[in-house]
Order: C-alpha cells, then structure tokens, then sequence
C-alpha cells in the first residue's frame, strides 16, 4: 500500500522472517493493525529485549542471558559427557526430550566444504583447547544424520581419537511407530547394519 | 528453553502471528538470534512505529497515518463513486490491481448475525451518514462473495436504494484462466445466471 509508508515498511520487515513471503507479511501486518495491536507491540518489545541482551554461553556457545549459561554453570550435571550439537535448538530439543544430564558444546553450523565452511571457520580451535582441558571422557556426537553432520561428526572423533577420548555417535534406525515398508534405503540399511544384540536392551 | 526466559517471552510473543504456532515461532526466534539479529531489530522498530503511529482514516476507515488517508484528500479521484469493503486489505487489492478512480468506505467487518454482528456493531449508522451527504452517485458493492459479504451487500443496497442512489455488485462468474469443468456448482450457477450480451463486451 504504497499510501501508507508505515505499513509498506513493516511488510518488508516482516519478510526477514523465516518462510515469510510477500503475501504472509501482508496477512500477517494487516492482522496485528486490525484485531492484534497488543499483541503486536508486545512482540516487538520482546524481539528488541531477546536481541539485544541474549549472547552466547562463553563455554558451550549456546544462546544465554549471561557470560555462562545455567547448564554449564550447573554443578549437578555430568562434566564428563560432552554432547556436540550443531546449533542451539538441538540442546533445547536434547534438554526437552531425555535425560541426558552431561554438558554441551555447540558448534552453531557445521563443516560443509562446498560451502566453504572448513574447521577453522567453524572455531574448531576452540573445541579443541576444550578437550584438552582433560576433564571431558566421552564425547557425545550429537550432529545431525545429514551428509554435512556425518562429516563434522567424523572430524571431531578423529580429534578425540588424538586425545584418547571415547567419542559415541548417536543410535540411526528405525524412528519410533517407523513401518519397515515406507523407510528409505539409507535409514534401512543403517538400521541394519547397526543392528545390536537383543539381550543388550 | 527454559533455560533462557528472554527466548521463551519471544517465542511466546510471535504466536501472536496468524497461523505461527509453537514450532513455527521456535524455528523464527532461532532464525533470527542465529542468522538475522538486524533485521529482527529492525521489525521490532517497524512494528512499534507502524502500531503506534498507524490509525484509521476519520472518511473512510482505512488504514493511514494521518487524520485523513491519500486517496480521500487526493482531489483527482471521482467523489461521486464510493467502493465498499471489507477491510484495509481490500482497498490494497483493488488500488494495486485495477484503475479504478473513486474513493472507498471500508466497514472493517461484515454483518455476520451468528456472531452477534449487526448494523451497530458495524457501525452503519456513520455508514448512512456518508450517504446522507448527497456526494455518492454510485455505490459500489465489494464486499466478499461469501455469505457474510453477500447478506451485508444486501443491506446496504437497501440503505442506498431508500436515498435513490444507485448501488453496483462487483461481477461473480468464472474466474481468469478457470476451467468450467473444474469450477464448483455455485460459481458456475452465478456465472450462467449473470451472463451478458456478447456485444457489450
């Protein structure tokens, strides 16, 4: 609405969201002037404070309020797992889902050389020194099943295998309520070649 | 994350956007902390400023910054033909797409009795006032096709017709590029009862 700056504004701002086209924005602009002001003001409020005041956990990388965030800084937790998760939602899915009660580091990306993304891109440099502070006995590889979190997942193991660190990589097979017949080919044979001892469970 | 009551307030705060649920305003709140922390900035200011500043035109309704919109004080439109709508969004749609010249009245509703709206609620009486002026030669009925869009068309018709001024519906039939075959029974129903001289075309 070339009429009206303010609002053609907030329409291409609102684009800077994730999935948001043209169309969206405008529905989605339209819909806070019309039947949500509140809403819409207290959204800003809360996306001005969320910017500007979380950062990263000086330990673990993940998004924090403060220098450290409460999972490093809590002294319950097992400082001898280390789980490497690519970005900050994966520690909150970790968190949301098991009982996983080790620490975290996250790598906030992961190694994808035709992207250009090396391991010095990455700070792995500092995941190193982490490591060799010798406190951590098992690394957790925790990196997504995709081609680039099977590679940053492979690095990292050969960086602890240096150390003589036990490196695990999370369990691949069949998902759970997974049919046999409609898995892909790749999740199948993984499942199969993966496969452990009954009496193990 | 439980962990990081800011992320919470914010992912809390974008259900406020039409069809954003938990997960859709997870994975926004991530976006923007990890990948786009200007432009989130920059739609906290957009929203707080559109909000704010962004109020309803004292003629016609719509959405402006000022006391009245660009297209009411713009001398050059044709005064004696008044569009009614629904809402904002559709003056946006009818300026962007076609040529018409004259000035809108947008109802910021529809009359929808099984929701408890009805002429006040919608406040027809302003409505009825506009028209008392004696400008308006011509209303112009674009309210939706749909049931609600239908009834309160009627009823304003009716309100023109007691002032002796002539009321117009917008077209309904097959739409550009639409396939009779593939058209439901109502829009193919209006289409055959609305047809025209081939002439006049």
């Amino acid at each position: 609405m070339s009429n009206i700056p303010l609002l053609q504004q907030l329409i291409e701002a609102l684009k800077c969201l994730p999935g948001v086209g043209n169309k969206t924005a405008q529905r989605m602009a339209f819909h806070m002037l019309q039947r949500d002001r509140q809403g819409g003001l207290v959204l800003a409020d809360r996306l001005h404070e969320a910017i500007t005041k979380i950062g990263h956990c000086s330990l673990c990388r993940t998004f924090t309020e403060h220098e450290v965030c409460r999972i490093c800084t809590n002294s319950n937790r097992n400082r001898e797992q280390l789980c490497v998760v690519e970005s900050p939602a994966d520690v909150m899915a970790i968190e949301g889902n098991t009982d996983y009660r080790g620490l975290y580091y996250v790598l906030m990306g992961r190694l994808s050389p035709l992207d250009g993304i090396g391991p010095e891109e990455l700070g792995l440099s500092k995941f190193e020194a982490r490591l060799n502070e010798g406190e951590v006995k098992e690394l957790i590889l925790a990196t997504n099943a995709t081609v680039e979190g099977e590679v940053t997942a492979h690095v990292l193991a050969e960086m602890a295998r240096k150390k003589a660190i036990k490196s695990t990589r999370i369990a691949q097979g069949v998902p759970m309520g997974g049919e046999l017949e409609y898995l892909d080919r790749s999740t199948l044979s993984h499942a199969l070649a993966g496969r452990r001892e009954y009496a193990e469970e």
